[in-house]
């Protein structure tokens, strides 16, 4: 372990704190809880962005861009909205600095720059974008209105981690507006079902598909749909929110259209949102103790090439095969780094590459050039593998898939061996304690039971499944009757 | 002009205004300042980027990002650029809003929240980044540093006009790290290629390449270049600069690195930036009475068809034959609307389409049918062709670069005929008063010269221009001795 990582059995949150640091992927800033997303961190977001941007297009979604202020009278028009994210927004109270004039060279808020009424940076934008739909929409031949934005958002934190909460970060927010109930429901869930789909698929991290109890639901919303992975310690962890609205946003705006038959009505709205705490989830479902395990679809760099020589000679020789093997990996849209430095050493290298999580590494010395061979590893299981060169590019090819598969394969059976039923509070408490993951219990429904146990566990009910099965039975709490389990986790 | 755009003869401020509305690119929002860049307009900048993107990335820059937020601290270190921008600052007090206790539902700065020290929004972001760099800067190895964010900044503004200058706007920021002097005037001057190249070959504008004179310096830096673009009313458009910052940020925030030779030195620093104002160039540049004219790199929908029909069974026969055209044209990378919603007559969508700029609109009618023809229409010189329906993509496909080339042989032809070089301070004004555009004129160097001049034209240097010809000549307005012409214009 050149890179000397913390194993996760030690401190699982220390190694993730590391995790992030060593491989580049994103630092605290000057800025109290703000954080630097690094070069590398921010190209695995790019391809995150880059799935989702079109998934969203694909289902009829445009992007607009709205304003990061929201004027304090605008912010407090829908109740809830506001009371939620009251305590922790950053306000905007003046718009000029001046010279401090008891202090040479420094710079003071200038008094009489106070605005008149103060502008919160966003926390999110269902108040800035209510207030402009309401111009927007007339009548239903303005509907559905399907509009999202990426952009950065700031809640105020007291205890910061790098992508989990940050005080400011990245995300994108759908918003949209429907004529009927119906249809509003039903793009809540389409959103889930692409945010469910983008983490299996592309994030190889299985998810539960389920909706929120009252009590965890988005301030303003009727229902929060969520997405809930599972990371290596037991800990829950939200991926994705998919809100139903109703019409509260409408009435909170104002804003009505004309049916069909002419009758007037409040519009139905949606909002949905995945933020750079994927990036989180990503590295906590899947990396290892020697750093970073990256699935090839989200992997800025699928394949690096390391030349192992001694002299200019024989680099020059490997490079001629080693390009030759890059441009015809390319050829198939596979990602390939060719490292060819000569100031750092193999051993050096492939430590490196491990830790940033690159999905296969090719080494190539002068016996391979003899022997017409490469030696292929892969990242996922360390195996490694030597094999002729003619064969080298479709094996790779094909482990493009094959570590796509084995990865989510692996947090699949990671999370079936970490989902447990249980039918006594007190089982419910040991297995939090001694095996954490998933647990499915059953709940009377009220949110006091919710508390108690949040309280007493610091547990809590991450969702009530989609595939919710009606089964008789009682409480874990209160003993009261239940007809069906939910999810319970400790969660991040 | 079913759209009653206001005629640029007439009043070409009110027809850019009007453009931008009708034209579904933008509008003002509720909060003061600030705009909503909508679903149409977001696609232009979407364009736009990727194709920024590219050329970044080709030039060897790598993405990621910093904090919205300066501390005060940060933002007064480098002297100049405070002193610049402390004037246009979002300053962010308190990050907590509680219930107002006098207005039942309302909300009020929370007095107890307020932050020890201010945070500035940020309105460019050399500060947070340089304090970074900081620690990511040791020796020549980790140089040069070459990093680019999307992101938004906040320049307060009591008068703002759509794209060309709002409160908050979206841009690109590049900030470089180099070990030596010319390393980072090459950089300067190399991204300052890259920026006239896309001005030139993507957004189909001629730009003059130059350098500040020093009152028209960015804050901080010790040269600015920048491109000139020239606007249908003959004023000029600042549409993008680079800055070789020399030492100063690397001095004001302590960046030094170890070269080969083990000594230490401070760092070299370079900055570039465009912004959504390229939207507004882009406008003001191309397009005429009727609406938008977008040259096709930039036009989120280059071709349209529109069915001339009537009853189902007609659009039914030209769908097939619609679709099937579409599907050609795909193939080859070029993105088609076919039009065939019911509810709106072929006249209003051929206005429509005129008004938002879609480069080709092609017409099938039944007579079409019969003769297996279509209609061909283009935007940039409104002329119509019937053309046999099997030579249509070929001609299309070409269209696209003809499209291009025409745009901006107009542009180019268009700002020819507009720079005038005069020798007298009469000439001078009365160029600028009947027919403004570019002046070229001798100036004496000195600021006070620039400062006058301006005080009494409201016309400024835009640039000295790199291909700056040594010509002995004297200063139309002091009459001193002056080696060459500069480019004077009164612009945006």
């Amino acid at each position: 372990m050149a890179k000397g990582l913390t194993k996760r059995s030690e401190d699982y949150s220390q190694w993730y704190n590391e995790l992030v640091k060593k491989a580049d992927l994103a630092e605290h800033s000057a800025v109290r809880g703000c954080m630097v997303i690094k070069p590398y961190g921010f190209s695995i977001w790019e391809k995150m962005q880059a799935a989702l941007d079109k998934m969203f297009k694909d289902t009829g979604h445009s992007n607009a861009y709205f304003p990061l202020f929201v004027p304090k009278s605008l912010f407090e028009a829908e109740e809830k909205n506001a009371e939620g994210f009251a305590k922790e927004c950053a306000v905007v109270t003046h718009y000029r600095l001046k010279n401090d004039p008891d202090n040479k060279g420094k710079l003071m808020v200038d008094p009489e720059a106070k605005l008149e009424e103060e502008l919160v940076v966003r926390p999110t934008s269902e108040a800035v974008i209510w207030s402009t739909y309401k111009n927007w929409i007339q009548s239903y031949r303005d509907l559905p209105l399907l509009i999202n934005q990426w952009a950065n958002v700031v809640r105020w934190e007291m205890r910061t981690r790098l992508f989990l909460r940050t005080a400011e970060f990245l995300w994108q927010e759908g918003h949209t507006a429907h004529a009927t109930k119906g249809e509003a429901i039903a793009e809540t869930r389409q959103m889930l079902e692409v945010y469910a789909d983008f983490a299996e698929k592309f994030m190889a991290m299985p998810v539960i598909k389920g909706v929120k109890s009252e009590s965890e639901r988005f301030a303003g919303a009727l229902d929060t749909y969520c997405i809930e992975g599972l990371m290596q310690d037991g800990k829950a962890l939200q991926a994705g929110t998919s809100h139903f609205l109703g019409q509260n946003f409408a009435k909170a705006f104002d804003v009505k259209f004309a049916g069909k038959d002419g009758k007037e009505d409040y519009v139905w709205g949606t909002s949905w949102g995945v933020s750079t705490r994927l990036i989180g989830a990503l590295i906590m479902a899947h990396s290892d103790d020697e750093g970073l395990v990256l699935p090839p679809k989200l992997a800025p760099i699928q394949v690096v090439i390391v030349p192992i020589f001694k002299g200019e000679e024989q680099l020059n020789e490997i490079s001629t095969v080693a390009l030759n093997l890059k441009e015809q990996l390319q050829k198939l849209d596979i990602s390939v780094k060719f490292d060819n430095r000569d100031t750092s050493s193999p051993g050096w290298k492939f430590a490196e590459y491990e830790l940033k999580g690159i999905p296969v590494r090719i080494a190539i010395g002068p016996r391979d050039l003899e022997n017409g061979t490469v030696e292929i590893a892969r990242r996922d299981t360390k195996e490694k593998q030597v094999m002729a060169i003619d064969s080298a590019v479709d094996h790779i090819q094909k482990l493009m898939t094959d570590i796509q598969e084995n990865i989510y394969n692996k947090a699949f059976g990671f999370r079936k061996d970490n989902t447990t039923e249980v039918d006594s509070y007190d089982d419910f408490k040991k297995v939090l304690d001694t095996k954490a993951g998933f647990v499915m219990a059953h709940w009377d429904g009220t949110a006091e039971t919710e508390d108690k146990i949040k309280e007493e566990t610091k547990a809590t009910i991450r969702c009530i499944p989609l595939d919710f099965k009606e089964e008789e039975g009682k409480c874990i709490y209160s003993g009261k009757p239940s007809k069906g389990r939910v999810v319970f986790a400790r969660a991040y």
